[in-house]
């Protein structure tokens, strides 16, 4: 390879490159990013909805210890015992979340579940098949915590098929249990298949091995499942790098973009998993560090950005502990296209339904209140067209790491 | 958690496990394992094209370095330029890579591709677009050659959107140049986006950064997409286990199975990508350990270690560096749900798609040459029944790795 780089000549390209010549000197552009880390390391905590006082009640979960799980699945149990020797038959007392019992809270920033509940009572006939399933899903949940390990949601479904029948009863019934139980779905030690991967300047232990995110090559650190053996994380980054996709973060990982500007670099690979989620709000706790999100200029990019930020609905219940407020839209923006002169041919006519999504998206809280968002979905809509970030490649492979990237942070450009 | 350990109570289920009292200490199991890792690495180099004296020509491709890469492009483009001058026009020679150039070849137990080739003429109307292709694949391979980077497919097909119109086309022509070159995909540095992870007893370096995978906590350590920078594998396990599923890997991963019997654990998560059958092949290779796959009952799990050992009919030029010869079928084979009592209700009946798989399998070599595959897959259609992994958890979540897999490791229950 030596040999290959003697032969370099001289590229003609590399003068030519569109905006190269407005990029400063690095130390100027990470004079800026200091500037970014110190505002946001000095962010007091988020609220918390006890400091809201909202006019409704909110339910939210916590992270227990598995022995405080083990209790409460036992004070449960012997409160439905009573009711049984009483002669009052027995009833679980059931967190609804329906869409009609979530909000979104700008204060917070993030969709909360209101305290609506049901009864699911054991003898009707309508319910009766679903509290089976619920006290079953507690008993595994009470074998999980006495034995310490962690198991998937597959893994729960198949330890009883008979009575679940299919994947999707016991997964909704876990998040009952979740709610129910007022703790997290980790805190139940059933986790998510892991997707991640994390490189950059991190360090961090996990299940109690020390590992160190620079010494990870190319490939990086898988996100471990289970993020309460995650711990002791250190960094000297200044700035947290979330990429949507695979090939985007390849190509940093491969030019140590956290070497030239420190930082840590972390990708779900499409979709935000669980797993991801969590590590990301653990790294911004606990680091303090501001998150810039990288995603395809198209509606599922911003919406996998505020799945990141605010939550799916799914899991409103939890979602205090599942996402990570603030997080900046650092490109490919809509707005990016032109700005950055992207070829026509590059980019993609969007679909129908992709317009759909789009001005679907323009209704949600999380995106109205932030009016630079709406002025660049907007944007998207009007012109109907979308891009992937691998766009950029158009103008040479490393294009991306040399000149777009640098190029956004040196002028603060993210929304 | 020390505080649920100490609370957990003698489990009435754990003397119950079905054929948990055939288990022999792990020591006796120890033995059986040290006879099938010395028996591995005592068997001698794999017969090569050259050797068999095959009654046709066949082309293979080998890893070639970066400068031997540049400079056969850089001949390649010399003969055509020679061509144009003397008037002639030009045309590349490519190698068909359809199914009736392909065959499997019982001796090296992989398909191999025969040597017919086809011309691609510049001035001919329905070829002057696929060598525009060529040509413009062959320039972008030279760029990466210079400059020794990696990127995806995906960043290839986007620096032409205009030519190459659909990323399909641009693959195509990617896997025609490798065969033109003779030379592997990974050598042109267009690598695939990882999947895969591996946990364990092996050390090796990533990109210069040295990975000791029994110090990856549950995560574990992602594949690098890039297996040129992949070496120094050392290791002391005595085999290597091949999952196919996430779940089936974090339970072995949480539960440290390689400390207790030591081996290396590695999963694709599914599919089988380039990156983790290179990676496969090279530990294989340069630790001479033999390999066991752990697949779902399905004709899908005999499809996936298909792969692993023989090649995908697309990629049938590289075979040779990317199959790895003699994987062992170790379960869950369609015998194992009778053997193993698996409850009906954790058996899925197998739709009309499955059982034609199934069949199509029973007709390809590869299967063939295996009587005892040939056996349970016949089984399989017969039953029509398929079954998970994780159907083994209707045993307890740790029955996989405490009872079945020691016990088909003791019995050398493996095809």
């Amino acid at each position: 390879m030596g040999d290959s780089k003697k032969r370099r000549r001289k590229e003609a390209s590399g003068e030519e490159l569109p905006f190269k010549k407005q990029l400063k000197a690095d130390s100027a552009i990470m004079e800026t990013l200091k500037q970014l880390s110190a505002s946001s390391s000095s962010v007091g905590e988020t609220l918390t909805v006890q400091e809201l006082k909202l006019p409704f009640q909110c339910r939210e979960v916590a992270d227990l210890s598995l022995s405080s799980v083990q209790s409460n699945i036992e004070s449960l149990i012997l409160k439905i015992a009573h009711s049984i020797l009483s002669g009052q038959g027995f009833s679980f007392e059931v967190p609804s979340r329906s869409a009609a019992n979530q909000l979104y809270v700008p204060q917070l920033d993030r969709i909360v579940l209101k305290d609506k509940s049901s009864q699911r009572p054991f003898a009707n006939i309508s319910t009766v098949r679903k509290s089976a399933i619920t006290a079953r899903i507690l008993q595994l949940i009470h074998q999980l915590c006495i034995k310490g390990i962690h198991v998937t949601k597959r893994d729960l479904f198949y330890t009883d098929v008979k009575l679940f029948q299919d994947q999707i009863q016991s997964d909704a019934v876990l998040d009952d249990v979740s709610c129910m139980l007022g703790c997290t779905r980790s805190s139940l030690n059933v986790v998510a298949a892991e997707k991640g991967v994390v490189v950059g300047r991190l360090i961090f232990s996990d299940n109690g091995d020390m590992i160190d995110c620079t010494k990870m090559g190319m490939g990086g650190k898988a996100i471990p499942p289970n993020i309460d053996r995650v711990g002791d994380m250190q960094s000297d980054a200044l700035f947290i790098l979330l990429v949507e996709k695979d090939a985007a973060y390849m190509r940093l990982a491969e030019d140590r973009f956290y070497n030239r500007f420190p930082c840590i670099i972390v990708t779900a690979k499409g979709q935000p998993d669980v797993s991801t989620r969590l590590f990301l709000r653990k790294m911004k706790t606990e680091l303090k560090l501001p998150v810039l999100a990288l995603v395809d200029s198209d509606p599922y990019g911003l919406k996998i950005l505020s799945v990141y930020g605010c939550g799916s609905k799914n899991m409103s219940y939890d979602s205090a502990n599942l996402t990570t407020p603030d997080i900046k839209w650092l490109g490919v923006r809509p707005s990016d296209l032109d700005k950055y002169k992207i070829p026509e041919q590059c980019r993609l006519p969007m679909t129908e339904q992709d317009i759909k999504t789009g001005k679907d998206l323009l209704e949600e809280d999380f995106v109205k209140k932030n009016p630079g968002w709406v002025e660049e979905l907007t944007l998207m809509v009007k012109t109907k067209q979308k891009a992937e970030i691998q766009a950029l490649s158009t103008f040479g492979f490393q294009y991306l790491s040399e000149v777009y990237l640098p190029l956004k942070l040196q002028q603060k450009d993210w929304l």
